[in-house]
């Protein structure tokens, strides 16, 4: 048994229902066993918490712009948080202690920062980036939950809309076509238009 | 016994746990009295779903700008799903039917027009209005959790980060006032930047 495994363990179990008993029996091993590594389940808490930030697929820094990068770290957030719905009613900062979430943040200033970035702009670009994620990962949660069977979300919303007596929605009726975007696509849009404006602010 | 009386106890009660018999028991009737008044359960959440639609704070037309509906409806938005944290992840529209969905589109769509948007820039609005909302309830049930024993949100992150090693945090140290706000002003930040930039764009 390594430190490593009882992290995994953890992750695997999700931080929100972990207890030592459960992650014992999990392991296959005594509580004792789990003690030995861990004074207690908060700081196993704390330190799984610090170790799935460096399992996250986050981008890296190899040149690119930084609207390139807020895109590439929007999605990942989004991917995240779309995986784990839990997390986006949870709060890991009071759960698992501040310092993931410090170091999370400071994580993406940095990589701003490399793109060209000044520390002021790259907080603003960090909470676009932040609301774009949480935003994109509802639209997606929401959006599997329809049954498409297969089916586009383009056609399948547009299939909804044709039950519909068109003349209670005249401007719908015109536009249903544009109206219907995948979740992907609403928050590449959100972003471009965020980001696009930052982008004259930056300049000026 | 009113139709409305039913339909307030289900919204009541919540659609999401609706069933015929705690419907009639909230109400002290015999779930035979529902069945008076609608067909079955999915007939009663219809209804129901439409009921509720009326019965939002949404803005009215009075001549302001397409900004400022924007901005009413963000927040108007935001406020109920951060009142009802279940609506982020449940899906009205499998449940409930798609009427609701496009009915409160409409009425958006409209509204915006009425503001002097043409249909396909006021569908580009609301996609933002979406994006922005769903974003700024997810921060705000985030923030709700917080111990804040009633501190504001920055004095209680900052006394958090000052718990922190700041050699960890180069960036953040140096602008940690800038980095915390709270979820009314991140999305007031987000919709104003998106919003700036569209308005270009419909100018051009």
């Amino acid at each position: 048994m390594k430190r490593d495994d009882i992290l995994n363990g953890a992750l695997l179990i999700g931080l929100d229902n972990l207890t030592m008993k459960n992650l014992a029996e999990h392991l296959k091993v005594g509580t004792a066993t789990l003690y030995q590594y861990f004074e207690n389940r908060e700081t196993l808490l704390m330190e799984a918490a610090e170790y799935s930030i460096k399992l996250l697929p986050f981008p890296d820094y190899r040149g690119q712009g930084w609207q390139e990068m807020a895109l590439e770290y929007t999605k990942n957030v989004q991917k995240i948080l779309k995986q784990h719905p839990s997390f986006i009613h949870s709060h890991p900062v009071t759960d698992y202690g501040y310092k993931i979430h410090f170091t999370l943040t400071e994580k993406i200033l940095t990589d701003l920062v490399s793109c060209g970035l000044d520390a002021k702009q790259a907080i603003k670009v960090a909470h676009i980036i932040t609301m774009a994620s949480y935003g994109g990962a509802v639209e997606a949660i929401r959006q599997e939950r329809l049954p498409l069977n297969g089916a586009n979300i383009q056609s399948y919303i547009s299939s909804q809309f044709k039950e519909m007596d068109s003349d209670e929605f005249p401007i719908l009726s015109e536009n249903i076509e544009d109206f219907i975007l995948s979740a992907e696509d609403k928050t590449d849009f959100l972003l471009r238009i965020a980001l696009a404006n930052i982008q004259n602010e930056f300049e000026e």
